[in-house]
């Protein structure tokens, strides 16, 4: 308990091997692509055992997921401005920020080629899928709640997200401030006026 | 010049070979995804040899772009129905068709993928964006010398194409026709509500 070093390192040796494999793997993508690495790669460039990584995470896969699920919600946790426009205009700024940082075009990337990599890589995709269309919708839920109209996540899918993931794939033009606002502002008018 | 052989191919041998190393490449990406084969795996798929590739594409950037250019042109020409609204409809429709077909979502990871690989992947991603976007901004210039408003090739990307291809690439939903008609309706409703 009292050990120095244990008090200045919270979480322990657990907490340090998954952030050093989580770099890892970040870095990894970024240089070679996602498909074109091993769990024996994450191994030599984390210092550490495979046989860690396979017994805390499986597979490489279920590994990836993690990253991306991990970086995803330190890096972009749903608001609860208390207004719908608050929330989306908030989400969108961070989303924004984002994949348009030094790791989101790695992590668009691992979105992308999670969903195309046999069965484990598709399940592994479909899970970060669902946890952040959950997250998402509970943030559309608190606003139905308080009697606002909101779209659902598909709509926001559709509309806020697609155009910016789209735009950094292929190198389309900076995701401007104006530009990601002037997204929300779309989709928050076409809610009063009952477009699809 | 009446060697039976040559009329029933129109074209020639140069014209096969082309059409063998293409449909190499569309399997290899479906069966393996960018980034894990090279120009000689597409030789042996081909039954040519690696040296014919490279005489004529030079590497695999420029090849991954000839067959994208190829395909798409060949499936999705740019309509002109004489409206705006009987263009986006068709075009929409064929890109739906296109990305959902048996090599649709071989051909967005690739668009995706040469966006990332590298100097001579980017160049040729650039230059497949920089010819479809031409070719879809021609398709809207004639409706705007009609004297109909239009949007911008950008914005035919965000609010029609953008929706579609994440949609695919997460693998989210079918693309059905009533939802690809109301990605068009919404946008050609915009452009006289003047939203962005």
């Amino acid at each position: 308990m009292n050990e120095p070093q244990r008090a200045r390192r919270p979480g322990g040796r657990s907490a340090r091997v998954a952030a050093d494999v989580h770099q890892a793997v970040t870095d990894l993508i970024n240089e070679r692509g996602y498909g074109n690495f091993t769990v024996g790669d994450v191994a030599v460039r984390a210092g550490v055992a495979d046989s860690s990584i396979y017994r805390r995470w499986g597979n490489l896969a279920t590994l990836l997921t993690d990253v991306a699920l991990t970086r995803l919600n330190a890096q972009s946790p749903m608001p609860d401005t208390g207004s719908l426009a608050g929330d989306l205009r908030t989400y969108a700024a961070q989303v924004a920020r984002e994949i348009t940082g030094p790791d989101g075009l790695a992590l668009l990337r691992l979105a992308v080629a999670l969903s195309s990599h046999g069965n484990q890589g598709q399940q592994a995709g479909d899970d970060l899928l669902v946890e952040r269309t959950r997250q998402l919708q509970s943030m559309l839920d608190r606003s139905l709640e308080r009697g606002e109209p909101a779209p659902d996540a598909l709509g926001v899918l559709d509309h806020i997200l697609a155009p910016m993931y789209v735009r950094v794939l292929l190198g389309v033009d900076p995701l401007t401030p104006e530009y990601v606002e002037a997204l929300v502002d779309r989709l928050l008018r076409s809610l009063h006026e009952r477009l699809p």
